[in-house]
């Protein structure tokens, strides 16, 4: 007897997602001046630089830290204490490892685990799957401000669909 | 003999995790003034309200099309032939109308049916988890838009996280 098991999505098309989201913010990351992703804002928002490492902190972390129960705390993180990249380039290769990062923690989150409760950088509670959408809803949220910026500039952002 | 199965996300739970944006979506238009609702806008880009035209008419359409197979065309969505409510009380009830239309038709899809392809919108074919997921992170990343123009008119947006 075979039985067929359905589901909404399963772990690894949301990687899949993801990482096509990931495509999409790198492109933005790429399409901004230099000096404008470390400066530039709106409505004393910070500056998509700033939400990069966030985005970057949350993902890697996110994901490492479900897989292996060590998370860093809130002071450790580069959003938080300001330690990150200062040139678009070395931003772009910090981007590369934490695709990395997450291409070979995710396979070790079994079925199982997604609707287990975890405690996220030791301050935020929640079941895993619920955990990972905050962080890939946070990575659209951040970037569509990102896209406000971008078009203030003059600059034309690719489209929320090219996520290739 | 049972079996257990296990998924990342069951549909009721993604349901609950959308209508949970949708609440955060909702105060953001309440946060919005009147006026600026329908003529804000930074660098050329479309006004919240119009955002939210798109937002409300792929929601409800999107779901109630799924499980009918009956989708509008294009020119007949409010956000394309500009056909949509002037105010905000008619704009919130409307949003208000989608949520109830959300509700009553998402039951009615079978967990089978979400890797099964649909042509949405006599448009855009792709798989029905897809599909939503395309609905739900197209209205994070609008809403996330509405973000940067309430800062930049020196109002504080409700925050991120709150979802109830």
């Amino acid at each position: 007897m075979t039985t067929v098991s359905h589901s909404v999505i399963s772990a690894a098309q949301l990687l899949a997602h993801w990482q096509g989201h990931r495509n999409l913010t790198r492109k933005l990351i790429e399409a901004y001046p230099e000096d404008q992703i470390f400066n530039y804002s709106i409505g004393d928002m910070r500056p998509f630089a700033e939400l990069i490492m966030e985005i970057m902190d949350l993902s890697g972390g996110g994901v490492e830290g479900i897989v292996t129960g060590k998370w860093k705390v809130l002071d450790e993180l580069s959003h938080v204490n300001g330690n990150y990249p200062k040139t678009k380039t070395e931003m772009l290769e910090r981007w590369d490892a934490v695709t990395d990062q997450i291409n070979n923690f995710w396979p070790q989150i079994s079925l199982e685990r997604y609707q287990e409760n975890v405690m996220a950088f030791g301050a935020y509670e929640g079941s895993v799957y619920s955990t990972l959408l905050y962080v890939i809803d946070n990575e659209i949220h951040h970037r569509a401000q990102a896209y406000v910026y971008l078009r203030s500039l003059g600059i034309t952002p690719p489209p929320f669909w090219d996520r290739y």
